[in-house]
């Protein structure tokens, strides 16, 4: 077999670098001229792109249209939208590229965060933590009785994938009564599940609105002012998908409104905020900076998840994660 | 059978003093002529205590004591420190008197409670929540780098009792290292329990170490500085017993070392503690104010799991949460 180039554009250390350049050896490490900061950004067009038969991280459009010789895409990421368009799968579907990503590597990590998001609202975490109230005191019982129990409340979940999937598991203890919603329900899922177009008959039920949905042609400005105001008075909004699938405004306004006890974003649009936006202003909107998918020793994991699928490919087996 | 008289001193509002009161009836329900501000605080010597059969709430010590006609006690609370006596011991055992507590009625709220504690920490959100840090600058990736996902941790729990049996079950998707600690292993725990006296033996080792100490004459100081240092370095220190079972200086001197990654207390010694105290000052010093135990419908709750056990009391079944 001669050997393969992999163009490998995401920033790791020299000891990360050598394990990927290990784990591929005898095939050949190709590493562009400049690597882009974050995992995030897309890389630019390299000469030595053109070589290459696998991609991993975020490689160029203008370079995948262009080259003749490549065969897979491995993201750094979970999402791909930038990928995720109608040209980029026609040219898939007529080259017979394979397209895989790292949502493996991130879902356990971003499904702790939005349930540590979930544990949190529900014991009043940002409030508790700056109080010094006295027990005993009206404040103090009023507190207290802010706090819910998980038990017996509803989880709707959209974008069922890798996240959804290790989420279900964690609120098994709890006895909670979950709903999710993918574009094609397959009935495999152990849970209830739905297709996109029936969320308006549970939405004003759920206790709980966990969006993951990816940023895609259909889901932008998905959460506007009809389906937050058809949410249940005092539910609460997690996104941990992509920040352009909620119409930030009507956000601002039923968080304003008090018709939705507070909201969770790992992710807005633009990331962060500026520093003037109304969001940041808001008591029962909480924050985190688009950190969801991180852990420790998280480019290890990354390059490790790639080096498997790297196997796999090598011996002609079915890649993971794979959504083209 | 004659009515019982059942002396309750727990602050209820009117709506579910009745619940109490149809709930015991025929019995008949006598009310102190001052009732405590908070379920922790214990009530005053009341003249018509020497009537009551049952004492639901905190009652005196003295009054107990002075009774000839006592049968029962349920106090509102799962901590009963003030009972916890060599003295009173002995006179629940020469009188023949049941000693039930509220544990049932806290636990799973402490469960939650400890558990958002650990999710909080391990992804950060103290400090994840109030920066606005773009992505894939240094300090993003070191924020994502700071975050641990749970798999694979240890964890160690002092004190078994219901807290501890929800976390257990709560901890289960996660696949860590649990070890629990109770004064008697009974070895149907369904997990590795271990005596009070091999603590030392496996405290260097444990990622997470959970005190649900009650406070007892054994307990008072437990957390030391030898105990502290001879924790693993970078381990989390979470209390939710009892304030007094750690020595806060202690407690102070290792966080500023930086030996311990952070510590989450839901009690202190005094509660609150006062403004001047040096553990407020530590950005890795997490606090709230006893609220643990809280949640929406308490009182409700407290008052039906105590007709839970009248109803069984009136049958001669065993009572629940029984402790003497």
């Amino acid at each position: 077999m001669t050997p393969l180039k992999i163009f490998s554009d995401p920033r790791l250390s020299p000891e990360i670098l050598e394990v990927l350049r290990n784990g591929i050896a005898p095939h050949e490490l190709m590493l562009p001229a400049k690597i882009a900061a974050s995992v995030l950004e897309k890389s630019e067009a390299d000469p030595a792109f053109a070589e290459a038969d696998i991609a991993f991280g975020q490689p160029d459009l203008r370079s995948i249209y262009d080259s003749e010789k490549l065969k897979w895409i491995h993201t750094s990421t979970a999402g791909y939208t930038r990928y995720d368009t109608p040209e980029f799968r026609e040219h898939v579907k007529k080259r017979g590229l394979i397209f895989t990503t790292s949502s493996g590597v991130y879902a356990e990590a971003c499904a702790q965060h939005v349930f540590a998001f979930m544990l949190a609202n529900s014991r009043q975490l940002p409030k508790s933590l700056v109080t010094r109230i006295p027990n005993g005191v009206p404040e103090w019982m009023a507190l207290r009785a802010s706090y819910s129990l998980l038990q017996g409340q509803s989880v709707l979940i959209l974008g069922y994938g890798g996240i959804a999937e290790r989420l279900v598991r964690m609120l098994a203890p709890f006895e909670m009564e979950i709903t999710a919603v993918r574009r094609r329900p397959r009935g495999d899922e152990g849970v209830k599940v739905i297709g996109l177009e029936q969320v308006s008959e549970v939405l004003g039920t759920a206790d709980h609105v966990i969006n993951i949905l990816p940023d895609n042609a259909e889901s932008v400005g998905y959460f506007n002012d009809e389906r937050f105001s058809a949410m249940k008075p005092g539910a609460v909004f997690y996104n941990i998908g992509r920040g352009t699938t909620v119409d930030q405004e009507a956000l601002f306004r039923i968080l304003s409104s008090g018709h939705l006890e507070a909201a969770w974003l790992d992710v807005t649009e633009p990331e962060p905020l500026p520093d003037d936006h109304p969001l940041w202003t808001l008591p029962n909107c909480h924050i985190t900076p688009h950190t969801a998918g991180g852990h420790r020793n998280e480019s290890l994991t990354m390059v490790r998840h790639f080096l498997g699928n790297f196997r796999r490919y090598v011996n002609g087996e079915a890649l993971v994660d794979r959504m083209m």
